[in-house]
């Protein structure tokens, strides 16, 4: 449905149900419409109808919507819902999402309600709550479905029928024996047209691809995409059978961590703690204490850059016209760090390349930066050609080269050495790169130049 | 299995095989090993190694093995494989993956391929092959699970268990009308609980999410993503069934996206025909022409910043100690655009803010710049207290203020504007805003120096 019309639609809903008191239609327009248009439909509207909603539907859509809504969404409306009904909907809930959905009501009021929660699915949320964040155990669900070995294809089958309905995805069946221990699996199309007497074990793939609770997500989300998996089966350290990660929660941890990277390499501080990324919903004062903190680091980086031109003072006086060019040949090397920097980075997170390429890498890169180097020497010789004597033209080409060549090693090399001490390689963020480049591009040129001009400096002071 | 024992095992089997000619063990460790692991262990065998294995083994796993593999590698493998191998190949893989395969052999000879392929195959890769590269069309798999509305549950589920080995996921069916109109689905979980006398029609679900062939496959990702989707069906003008996209499809999409902008936002430029990112297999004069066209572009820009420092040489000689705060003061201007840019540019591509939302981001961000610009001037009155006398400690910090306002409104105004025009908001790259806060940044600083030092710089000149 068009959300401008399901907006319409819900609105007119809330003003008819103060009449006639008639929810039955409210509930089915909950059951025809997808609960992700719900979501973005209740943006458009007042807290008071967003409550009145989530209270008066079925529970079952409630828990629906909820699993949609951006955890500050869910914090907001959470706020002013009874706990009978907020146990209502985390009972309905897949387990993944009301782990989530916990985690957004204060610590003393989740404790009250985790106590009015059935035991089983409690012990199940506890379970799942002691995983660490940005392990695969704290993205698993534990509805999956599975089967131990020696059961036939038809007794699998009607338990499939029996589970389904509840569960996220039964693409592949797990299969485990008495003790759990996760020994394969089989696709449901593979068990659907399998012959009903034989047994589970008869048929199962042994090409098993796992993980472990206590893997790194980002490891997991690479798992997945170079297996082409829907889901990927989770164990303990014993190897029995937790949980299941499904696409769409590697979905998100793919967009969280090329936004975490986006961020880094733009020189905004991360907050691992800080699982909501919207920039809409960001405070003022969360902004700037993100910001700030790379702006000062930076900013003491630049004195040194100030106090290099402050020592050339002599080699300036003599020769102002070499300011002019100054902006230009600190740039571009800043600018080609930038680049390199950027490459080294992204391909690092994609996995394309690896510590041990370090070597390859350093290798082309400086055929490419002396490459880059020269076509941007030219360049600049033709601008000093123009402007200044051939004396300054030549300080300036032969600055050029070194500087696109120096700031291009540094912005290659930097994720590199970051990555070999464990660090994030974005932290190799474009503004440190061109401070970086910026101290070094000034000592160059000026050194060159005070080299080039000794004979006039030594007339000047 | 292990990469390191797989890579071992897999070149003992081809010694042996030169003695005794048994590829039944070869056969065998292709069936037991998944597709994604033999390719990575090919990327330490020769090319005769690898050839030998692909020509040799059943074509049903070669055929896994090449749509695991990576554009450049199918280049070079299926230059050395007859064409006969290809066909037989091709005709074993799914739709979307043979498109990609054709889409790696040179023109001429991929025509005379294809004539070989069997006529119904053919007609189909003509077809996928005939929408535009970034659309749904050109990502999408023709083999689906559909079903006339008007059969029974029993002849679905029949017509499933026939065909399911074939198709690239059976997770939702998809219903369609005689005219193969797409008119809602069946979740497979659904099916198999449902009584198998009752019709299709009686329980599909109409609350259906779709997109059509020639959709962006960006705008196709963030569907997917918003509806926690493992397949999207896609539908010609005429809402009839054509494709459908699987999870995997749409996350290389997510991560290509990712790290265009990422490289964008480097100023690298991006090649829309280039589909493979890969840095580690790119050639020299690729990398250096992908990398020129902004360094020579900045260069352009720099001029002015180096004309605007020659257009104060009067300002700068009466009070030089005004060049040891400039880098600092201009870089924190392009320090905090930087960080603007980024967050806008990810807050963009994620969805989290659109167009609309510009005036609404822009009053936030001039409250979190004038924030910043007030704690980074204190900062500076700090150093510029122990360094040079209280006039020029005003100058510096009041230009603090003022360039990191104006270098946050930049960075967070462009990748606005650039969408505007219906351009990629990366395209504001880290470099690009760096120069515009380079220009802006010294016209600030020298023109508060000029007013406050007018009294000396007239002495002076």
């Amino acid at each position: 449905m068009n959300i401008k019309i399901l907006s319409a639609e819900l609105r007119k809903l809330l003003g008819r149900y103060f009449k006639d008191n008639n929810l039955s239609y409210l509930n089915e327009l909950c059951r025809d419409t997808h609960p992700a248009d719900i979501v973005e439909t209740m943006k458009h509207m007042s807290h008071k109808e967003i409550l009145f909603i989530i209270t008066n539907i079925d529970s079952n859509y409630a828990s629906k919507i909820f699993s949609y809504m951006k955890s500050k969404q869910q914090k907001k409306v959470l706020a002013d819902v009874s706990d009978e009904k907020i146990v209502e909907i985390i009972e309905l809930m897949y387990p993944d999402d009301r782990v989530d959905l916990l985690e957004n009501i204060p610590e003393d009021r989740s404790e009250i309600i985790l106590k009015k929660v059935a035991k089983k699915d409690r012990e199940d949320i506890l379970t799942l709550k002691s995983y660490e964040d940005g392990t695969a155990g704290s993205i698993m669900t534990s509805e999956y479905a599975s089967i131990n070995e020696n059961a036939t294809i038809g007794e699998a089958i009607a338990k499939i029928r029996k589970e389904a309905p509840e569960k996220e995805t039964i693409n592949y069946i797990y299969v485990i024996d008495n003790r759990r221990k996760l020994l394969g699996f089989i696709p449901l199309r593979k068990l659907i047209v399998a012959k009903s007497t034989i047994k589970v074990k008869d048929i199962l793939s042994k090409n098993l691809i796992k993980s472990y609770a206590e893997d790194n997500q980002e490891e997991v989300a690479k798992k997945m995409k170079k297996y082409d998996l829907s889901a990927i089966p989770v164990t303990d350290k014993e190897d029995k059978l937790v949980g299941i990660i499904t696409h769409d929660d590697i979905q998100d941890v793919i967009i969280e961590e090329a936004t975490e990277d986006f961020h880094k390499f733009g020189g905004v501080t991360i907050d691992r703690s800080d699982s909501d990324y919207s920039l809409k919903s960001r405070g003022i004062i969360n902004m700037v204490s993100k910001r700030i903190p790379w702006l000062l680091i930076l900013v003491f980086m630049n004195i040194f850059t100030g106090a290099g031109i402050a020592y050339f003072e002599n080699t300036i006086q003599s020769a102002v016209s070499l300011l002019f060019f100054l902006p230009l040949l600190i740039g571009s090397a800043g600018n080609a760090g930038s680049q390199s920097a950027t490459l080294t980075i992204r391909a690092i997170a994609t996995g394309d390349i690896k510590l041990k390429d370090w070597f390859n890498m350093f290798l082309k890169e400086m055929i490419v930066a002396i490459s880059i180097g020269i076509i941007m020497g030219l360049a600049v010789s033709f601008i000093g050609f123009f402007r200044v004597g051939p004396e300054i033209t030549i300080i300036v080409a032969i600055t050029m080269v070194i500087n696109v060549f120096f700031g291009s090693i540094v912005g290659m090399s930097l994720p590199f050495i970051l990555t070999l001490f464990k660090m994030d390689p974005a932290t190799a963020s474009a503004p440190l790169i061109t401070s970086i480049a910026d101290i070094g591009g000034v000592i160059i040129y000026f050194s060159i130049a005070t080299w080039f001009l000794k004979d006039i400096i030594s007339v000047v002071s």
